[in-house]
């Protein structure tokens, strides 16, 4: 089963690609979707929604998992997140792939067993799931990956 | 010259559609796009984006108007109220139509000569404005076409 996992942001949207077999999970590709703050907002927009479907349409996921985000820093804040969550979601729903939705605690609590773990943590747990040699960065492609891990359901810890 | 006026929303998006030739400003249509909240997230989006078109492409505006809304009662609102937002101007960023950002100060500003009318002296404004017979319901419509007003530049204070 073939995951794309979703931290949306507007200026930085992180993705992580992941495969399962039931067993093993492998990260295929992480990264993360930028628009330079001096370009107009639609224009960002549209950025973030070519992006996204191209992604989709490259690695033909089963599942998509998306941070669903209920506090933040401040309105303005969750308002940025929003427009680009929207947009992620919108180049979704052209698609009929399922979409899993996890609020930071619970990517938490399922990758590293606690919900208290730090961003630090959270990311080298990635890296030892996904047996990489490196803490997948920017930290929004980190956490995508976190995400895509959730939606396999296929945490195992030790 | 034609403009639409939209006020952001995920249950519910106001519309105003107006016509000024310099002196008089004329109202076309307003309403309301709806979605259920039993519906799921990534449709009720689908819904609003493929409505929005429709309207954009039904009256060819030469300039589109939006709410900016940096405050929300909560951070959840922001999101729910960002999400509807980002699907509107992707929308709007298909087109090469001008968008005009107003706060809802701004609009109160222009409408009603001070900022701090209520939102019954507003929709009282835009009756007298557009030379309605009634009040435009629902309050996002009426919103909507004070969004329009204000994208026209063509508010005359008494």
């Amino acid at each position: 089963m073939r995951i794309i996992g979703f931290d949306p942001g507007l200026a930085d949207t992180g993705y992580g690609v992941i495969e399962t077999d039931g067993n093993r999970v492998v990260c295929l590709d992480y990264g993360s979707i930028k628009t330079p703050a001096k370009t107009d907002l639609p224009s960002r927009l549209l950025t973030i929604s070519k992006e996204i479907t191209k992604l989709i349409k490259k690695y033909n996921p089963e599942r998509i998992g998306i941070e669903q985000l209920f506090f933040s820093k401040n309105v303005k804040t969750a308002m940025a997140v929003g427009q680009a969550r929207g947009v992620i979601l919108l180049a979704i729903a052209h698609t009929s792939i399922p979409i899993f939705e996890f609020t930071p605690n619970q990517v938490k609590q399922a990758v590293s067993a606690y919900g208290s773990a730090s961003k630090d943590q959270i990311q080298r747990m990635v890296k030892m799931i996904l047996n990489l040699k490196e803490i997948p960065k920017p930290d929004d492609a980190a956490d995508a990956l976190a995400i895509a891990i959730c939606a396999s359901g296929n945490v195992q810890h030790k």
